[in-house]
C-alpha cells in the first residue's frame, strides 16, 4: 500500500491539506492538495484576536472534511499544525481541545520561528540549488523570514504583519495612515543580516504576483515553483497592483482580490528593505516544510521552545531529488539498463570533440534515466510522452532551464531538433550546439543499451568513436544507430578497438 | 511482479517481436516492440522455396537477440510462432530444430488458416466496433483474409501472394507480364463471401499506406490504428504509389522502399475484387492475435489440423475494454470515487434539457473513470494530464471521434472550451451543445465526487437541479462547483429536494 501523510495547516487566512506520498525511502510526491477559505482569523484582530464562534465552526467543518478525505485517501499519518491566527488567541486552547474532540485530529500550535523555519527547510530543499537566500512567506497573520546561507537554515524570524490582520486593523476601518507606521515598526524587528539579494517568495499572496508577472511577460512555461524575476524590472508592476482600481486585468484569481493589495504592501516594504533583487519563488512552504522534516526524522523534535534550530537543518543525500526519483519509482520500467552508464562515458570521451560544459553532463544522465518513462504511456511515440512526463513532474529541485533542457532531448530523441519547435523557450534552453550534443549522445547511448547489458568502452581517434566490449562481440543494431543525427562527422565503429 | 508475455512472429520479411504486459485479468498494454528485417524467405522463392543459410543464420541471430531481450525485459512467457515463408520451406523443420537447440526457442509453424483467425481475432477485439468486415494482412510471403460477420470470424483463407515473393519471382526478375497472371490465379481462389465494403488492413505494408494518406490529408492525430479512410477517394494515391519513379514525396520510411509496390499491387487488386468502399487501419495483427488467443486460453488448442475456427472466437467480457483497464491498473488513484456513478445518473436527469443521444454516455462515463489518472503525473493541471493519457493511451477498442472527445472533456474540466483550441479536430468532434454538457456533466461529477462518497440523488425541476442525499445533509464545495461553466442557465439547490 501507498504510504501517504496528509499535513493541514490552519492558517489565518485558509486551511488547506497536502497529501504526499512517498516511492521510496525519500522519493515522494504530491498526490492532492485541498484549500478551504476559512479564514480563522476572522474578526479577530479587532476584537483581542479571540477566535469567533463564526471561524471555529467553519474551521471545524473544514477540518473534519479533510480528515474524512486523508482517510479516503487512506493516508497513514496525518500531521496538523496551526500558525498565526492560532499562536496569537488566548482562547486558543479551548479551540485545540474542541478539535481534538469532535473531529480527533491533534492540533499542534507551532511558533513564529518554527513557521519560518519550516517554510525555508522547504525552499531549500525543493527549489532547485539555493545557497544563499532570504524566504519570505506572508500568511494571513503573520509574516516569516528565514535567512539560508551557504545552503544552511541559519536564522529565522517571525512578524505580526498579515494580509487578514492588516486588511482587518487598517483596510477595513480605512485607517490607512496608521498603516506605514505599523509596517515600520515590524521592520524595525527584522535584523540586518537578513538582507539578501536571493529572496523567496512563499505564500498564497506572492504565487499570485509571481503568477501575475508570468502572464503579464508571456513566460512560455507554466511552472510557477523556480519561476524567478528580478524585483527592479517587476517592482513597477506589484505597485500598480497595489493601487489599481480595479483587479480585473491583472490575471489574479478573484479569491485573491481581497487580500493581495495587503500582500503587495508587506512584500514592496520587505524586499525594499531586504535590498532584494532576485526573487525565487517556491510553490512549497511550511506544509511541505512540516512533512520533510517528518522524512527526515526531525518534526518531533521540534519543540515549542526551541530557539536554535541548526541541528534540525536537513538534507536529502548528495545527488539524490525527489521529483526524479519518485517518477522512476512511478513509471519506470521494470529492469535496469545501461544507458544512463553510457550516457555518463560518452560525454567524457567525447570531451575533446564537443568541448561541452561538464555542468550539461548532469542534465545528459537525467534524461537518460528518464528516457523510458513514457513507455508506461504508450510505447509508440513513447520518447514524446518521456518528455512530457519530466517536463510536467520535474518538480523539485530542477531549475526551469534544467527542467526544459531534459526534456527537450528526451522529445528530440535523435532527430535533428526543429528550431522552430523550440522557437518559444530558446531562451530557457542551451545553444544548438550543445543541444544537438546531448541529443546525440542521449540517443545513442539509449540505442546501445537496448542491445547490449555488457559494460561496453568508447575510444575516440581522429573522427571516429570506438564502440567495443572487451569481453565479446555485441550484435548492434547498426542501421537504427546510424539515424541517429550527428552534431559533426563523426564515424562509428562497432565491435572494434582503434 | 508484472506478467509479461513475448510473442515473436517469424515472417518472410521481418521477425517482430512484441512484449505484451498484464496488468490485471485482462487488462493489458504493450510494453515494447522490436524488429529485425531479416528476410527468412530470401532468394527462397526462386529456390524451390528452400530456406537459404545467409538468411537461416541471420534469423538465428535475430532470435537469440529477441530471447535475450524477453528474458531482460522479465517475460514469463516466449511463444514464438513461423508462418509463410516457414510453412513452404522444404527445410523448415531442420531449422525448427536448429533454433531449438541453438537458441532455446520453440517456433511452432502456423497454418495458413490459423495465421488468418489470429489476425481477424486481434482485430474484432482491438479495434472499434467492427461488426462486419474482411481483413487484408500482407506479408511478405502471403496475404491472408479473414472474414468477420456479426461480430465473430466466419471464414478464414490465405493467398500465395506476399511482398517478397512477388518482388523475388516478378519485380527482381522484370517478368511484369506473368505478374498479372499470377495475381488473377490467386484472386480466383478468394470465395465470393470474402466480398465486404469495410475492409481491415493490416500488416506493416497497409499501414504505411494508411500512413502516407493521412499525412497527404494532414489528418490531426498521429494515430495510425483505427485510422480509416474511403478506398475510392484514396485508390489514386495508392496507384501513384505502386506507379511512383520516386518513391521519396510520399512519407514512406526508406526500408519500406523496396516492396511497398508489390504492396500496392496486392492491395489494389484484393480491394477491388472485395469490393472495398472503407478502408480501417489496423496496427495489430497475428502477434497481438497470438497473445490474445492465449488469454483467453485457446491458443494451445488451435492445431495445424484445425479448419473450424468458430470455437476459437473469443471476445472481451462485455463493456470491458483493455485500454482502459490498463490504464486505471497503471495510473488510477488507490481509491475509488462515485464520480462515474454520478456522471450516469446526472446524463439521465438532465436529458430533458440536453436531449443527448444515449450513446455518448458511455463517452462521458469512460472520461469520468479516467479523470484522476493525470494526477500520477502532477496535481497541477492534473486534468491536461488525463487528457494527455488519454489521447495517447486509449488505444485499442476506441475510435478516434471517442478518443478525442474523451480527452476533449477531461481538459476542459469544467471551463468554457475554447473553440480556437479545438479548431483542428473539430471534425471528429460532436456539437458544441454536447461537447458543452459533457463537459459540464464530468466536471460536476468530479466535484461532488470529491465532497462525497454519499449515494447522491439529483432531481430536475424547472431549471433547478436538486442535489441532495436522504442520508444527511453534505458539506458541498459550493463556491468550486459554481466556478463550472454551465451550457444553459440552470440553478443549482444543495441539500434540498424540491
Amino acid at each position: 500500500m501507498a504510504k501517504k501523510t496528509a499535513v493541514i495547516d490552519l492558517g489565518s487566512n485558509s486551511v488547506r491539506m497536502v497529501v504526499f506520498e512517498k516511492t521510496s525511502r525519500y522519493g515522494f510526491f504530491i498526490c492532492s492538495e485541498h484549500k478551504k477559505k476559512v479564514r480563522l482569523g476572522e474578526n479577530a484582530y479587532n476584537n483581542n484576536k479571540i477566535l469567533q464562534e463564526e471561524a471555529m465552526l467553519k474551521a471545524e467543518k473544514a477540518l473534519t472534511y479533510f480528515k474524512e478525505k486523508a482517510l479516503k485517501e487512506k493516508c497513514r499519518k496525518i500531521i496538523a499544525v496551526g500558525t498565526s491566527a492560532l499562536r496569537d488567541a488566548p482562547n486558543a486552547k479551548d479551540f485545540i481541545a474542541r478539535i481534538a474532540k469532535n473531529v480527533g485530529l491533534n492540533i499542534k500550535c507551532i511558533n513564529g520561528k518554527t513557521e519560518s523555519f519550516l517554510g525555508g527547510l522547504a525552499a531549500l530543499n525543493l527549489l532547485s540549488d539555493i545557497q544563499n537566500a532570504t524566504t519570505i512567506d506572508i500568511g494571513g497573520g503573520s509574516t516569516e523570514l528565514c535567512l539560508i546561507k551557504e545552503g544552511k537554515i541559519v536564522d529565522c524570524i517571525s512578524l505580526d504583519l498579515g494580509t487578514v490582520r492588516l486588511k482587518e486593523i487598517f483596510y477595513d476601518t480605512k485607517k490607512f495612515n496608521a498603516l506605514d507606521q505599523f509596517i515600520q515598526e515590524a521592520l524595525k524587528q527584522v535584523p540586518k543580516h537578513f538582507q539578501n539579494e536571493n529572496i523567496i517568495a512563499i505564500g498564497g499572496s506572492l504565487r499570485a504576483l509571481s503568477n501575475s508577472i508570468m502572464k503579464k511577460n508571456s513566460y512560455p512555461l507554466k511552472m510557477i515553483h523556480n519561476f524567478s524575476y528580478s524585483f527592479e524590472k517587476e517592482k513597477n508592476h506589484i505597485e500598480k497592483i497595489q493601487n489599481a482600481k480595479n483587479l480585473n486585468d491583472f490575471n489574479i484569481k478573484k479569491d485573491r482580490f481581497d487580500t493581495i493589495k495587503e500582500g503587495c504592501v508587506i512584500f514592496l516594504a520587505l524586499a525594499k528593505n531586504l535590498k532584494a533583487k532576485n526573487i525565487i519563488t517556491s510553490a512549497v512552504g511550511v506544509r511541505e516544510g512540516v512533512f520533510l522534516s517528518n522524512l527526515f526524522q526531525k518534526y518531533t523534535k521540534i519543540k515549542n521552545e526551541t530557539t536554535d534550530f541548526s541541528k534540525f537543518n536537513a538534507k536529502f543525500p548528495p545527488n539524490f531529488n525527489p521529483s526524479l526519483k519518485s517518477i522512476q519509482d512511478r513509471f519506470s520500467i521494470d529492469y535496469n539498463d545501461k544507458s544512463a552508464y553510457f550516457a555518463n562515458k560518452l560525454f567524457d570521451t567525447l570531451l575533446p570533440i564537443h568541448k561541452i560544459n561538464l555542468a550539461f553532463k548532469k542534465d545528459l544522465i537525467n534524461a537518460t534515466k528518464l528516457s523510458h518513462i513514457g513507455e508506461r504511456i504508450n510505447f509508440y511515440f513513447a520518447n514524446e510522452h518521456s518528455a512530457y512526463i519530466a517536463l510536467n513532474s520535474l518538480h523539485f529541485g530542477f531549475s526551469h532551464k534544467e527542467i526544459l533542457l531534459i526534456s527537450t532531448i528526451l522529445k528530440a530523441n535523435g532527430k535533428k531538433i526543429n528550431p522552430f519547435a523550440i522557437e518559444n523557450i530558446k531562451d530557457l534552453l542551451p545553444n544548438n550546439h550543445i543541444l544537438a550534443w546531448l541529443n546525440f549522445i542521449l540517443a545513442l547511448s539509449k540505442k546501445l543499451a537496448k542491445d547490449t547489458d555488457e559494460n561496453l568502452d568508447f575510444t575516440l581517434k581522429n573522427h571516429t568513436l570506438y564502440i567495443y566490449s572487451t569481453k565479446k562481440q555485441i550484435y548492434f543494431s547498426k542501421e537504427e544507430i546510424k539515424k541517429i543525427s550527428k552534431p559533426k562527422l563523426i564515424i562509428l565503429a562497432f565491435n572494434q578497438q582503434n
